[in-house]
């Protein structure tokens, strides 16, 4: 098997990725153990929030329409309500009577019949009366029931990446337990005679650290669960064995290396006779040696062998298949807008994967490609800030244009 | 003791905090587990990168000199340079000689001699010659030795958060172990006869949920080691024990609840007692009654009860705090420029902690205060995309200006 003959789009991939990625499925886990989880059901109120009326000030709860004419120079006078001497403590409060107060702070229940709290500076109050400065209209000051939140109201969303305040939320409406998406197993094989595990041998065997693996593993961590499965030589046989062996443990596999061109691409064989390999060759640079199959319909992408092209190939399939994959209904990635500093040149027909430097002076963003040599240095991608990625229509970003930069 | 009478500015409270912010210390990581953790040495280069000079471009390497003059209408012709048939496989190449030309792609070593790469299209190879459509100058899409990255560069800093490629640069390097700094031991306590543990029982005891804890748990589960301490009741004597054995496992210790006005404030008094109060209430809003002493040369801070007050001081003050003591050299938040749609009134005089909504559209993101009735309530911040810090010598950002915000 071979790169197919064309290569197709990079929309066109994808589309075909999420198609395929099906959704995990759903735990229950401790609502202190939520963050950074994405969340599987809308979290409903079950409370007005105010629980009441409230102060939404501190001053007098007053009738609006007591205060009506007030003026610094023709203040109005109110008198102190006092509770009947009789009522219980635990009865229904009575009512504020006309051209009576109560004093009040911010947050406590409005007395029943006042409907606006005049503030401290409008009032002055000496021996249980209350010179009024100023007229309030009803409802100032005053924050009603619901106004924040209405029982019923979603609070939190289906496919929300929970963060910290939001642990503070479900613990304080008595949410004990919270669904979300359960990790999806990914399994993690690197393919190639040439390669050795950077962490458990020196160097032994082939020439070259096997950092593919580590890298996805780390791109993975918070969204999924990745295993590494080793590294596979450059085999028929093993390669199938392998595959075999990841299908029945993962939901889905990442396979680095065995398709660039050039070399016997083992991998789309095995692809093809243990399932079907949907495209194999995208049009985008780098990343093109990029294919996804699906085997016992699970998904299985095969991955460029270069560290830069694999993560090119990630970012732009991968980690949208993965969002797909476990609900998450807003972007992983950061993103800022830049004004281009310097022309990014690119080939109409491909979409590139541009690897940028960011400066910021005057309150923006400045974005500019990274020199390098070849696609294949890791430290391009150390030393970047993020990449941009254009599209197959374009040729090149001019100056001055603002775009979108994704930051690591 | 009483809060301090007059509030100092957010500067001058960040200027004592940050100097009691005492370094944590190092330890030695397996790379690929030091993804998130931060960087305590300088990565150095022990390797030119590229290691040797390389061709840039798929072609035909050729001394530039030879192609002088070579036009398509007028090719020069060069010939194929075949090795001496008695050199052996292992002994140094020979020298290109002048007039030849020897087929290259992209990452091979450039042959002794050659100088420039002839780009596949620029030639026509038949029969071992090559006709030559355009000159090269020397240096043409050659990758030079140490071009990317020289031996002895620094390729990561200290006081970086490391991200997944870094991993596979430091696998690739040969680094197995990476020295990053330490998490601080974070304690937590939570003060107030009315709060339960919302994770232990369903109501037990107090009225209001203990969010707090969580809350700053889940803030800091990144960069620091926190420990939730427990709930201590408004006394002084069990709040005293629970300080002096939480100093006695922590590095710093975050209280929250028990300083705002018009409680009794009983942990400002044995911070007082132990140790040395140095400010208590700062001019931001929300978050005013925030303290912060020492004891045993250990830093403690005292945060307000309500959720949004103390997640206000946090981010103000602790968090500044926390990245010096982890000795971060870049900011830990997400940060866009974004323009003000709607005028954000702020006070003179105090720092106020705006909670925003973004909007993004035409390549410009705009910003937006959300209105709540109450400084109160989490839903504020969990439904806000993050915040704006209102400087204290500003009155107000009017519509139309571009300002930095802070994302969750």
């Amino acid at each position: 098997m071979k790169l197919f003959r064309t290569l197709i789009p990079l929309r066109e991939a994808r589309s075909i990725v999420l198609r395929h990625a099906r959704r995990v499925g759903v735990e229950e886990v401790s609502f202190d153990l939520a963050a950074g989880r994405i969340l599987a059901e809308d979290i409903v109120a079950e409370m007005d929030s105010p629980p009441f009326n409230r102060a939404a000030m501190d001053g007098y709860a007053v009738k609006a329409e007591d205060t009506l004419g007030a003026a610094p120079d023709k203040p109005l006078v109110l008198h102190r309500h006092e509770p009947c001497s009789g009522s219980e403590p635990e009865s229904e409060p009575e009512e504020l009577p006309e051209g009576e107060y109560i004093p009040i702070q911010t947050g406590m229940p409005m007395p029943r019949g006042s409907n606006a709290v005049l503030m401290l500076e409008y009032g002055k109050e000496r021996d249980s009366k209350l010179e009024v400065f100023k007229p309030v209209t009803p409802g100032k000051n005053v924050a009603f029931k619901g106004e924040d939140v209405k029982r019923g109201d979603i609070v939190l969303n289906d496919g929300r990446l929970l963060r910290a305040a939001d642990i503070g939320l479900l613990a304080s409406i008595g949410r004990r337990h919270v669904k979300v998406r359960k990790k999806g197993a990914i399994g993690i094989l690197s393919t190639g005679d040439e390669l050795y595990d950077p962490k458990v041998d020196g160097s032994s065997g082939g020439a070259i650290a096997d950092v593919n693996s580590y890298i996805l593993a780390a791109l993975m961590s918070t969204i999924a669960k990745p295993s590494r499965m080793g590294i596979v030589s450059d085999n028929y046989d093993a390669l199938k064995a392998a595959i075999v062996s990841c299908i029945a443990n993962c939901d889905a596999i990442l396979v680095s290396g065995g398709s660039s061109v050039g070399k016997r691409d083992f991998i789309g064989d095995v692809v093809a006779d243990l399932g079907e390999m949907l495209f194999h060759g995208v049009a985008i640079r780098p990343g093109e040696p990029t294919g996804f199959g699906i085997i016992d319909e699970k998904p299985i992408f095969c991955l460029p062998g270069y560290p830069v092209s694999m993560i090119a190939a990630f970012e732009m399939l991968v980690r949208p298949f993965l969002e797909t994959m476990h609900g998450l209904k807003e972007a992983m990635m950061r993103q800022v807008f830049a004004v281009v500093a310097k022309k990014m040149p690119s080939a109409v027909g491909r979409t590139d994967f541009v690897r940028v430097r960011l400066d910021e002076h005057d309150g923006e963003y400045y974005v500019e490609p990274i020199r390098v040599s070849g696609s294949g240095i890791l430290s391009s991608v150390t030393s970047s800030d993020g990449f941009v990625i254009i599209e197959e229509n374009i040729e090149g970003i001019e100056e001055g244009k603002r775009i979108v930069v994704n930051l690591w």
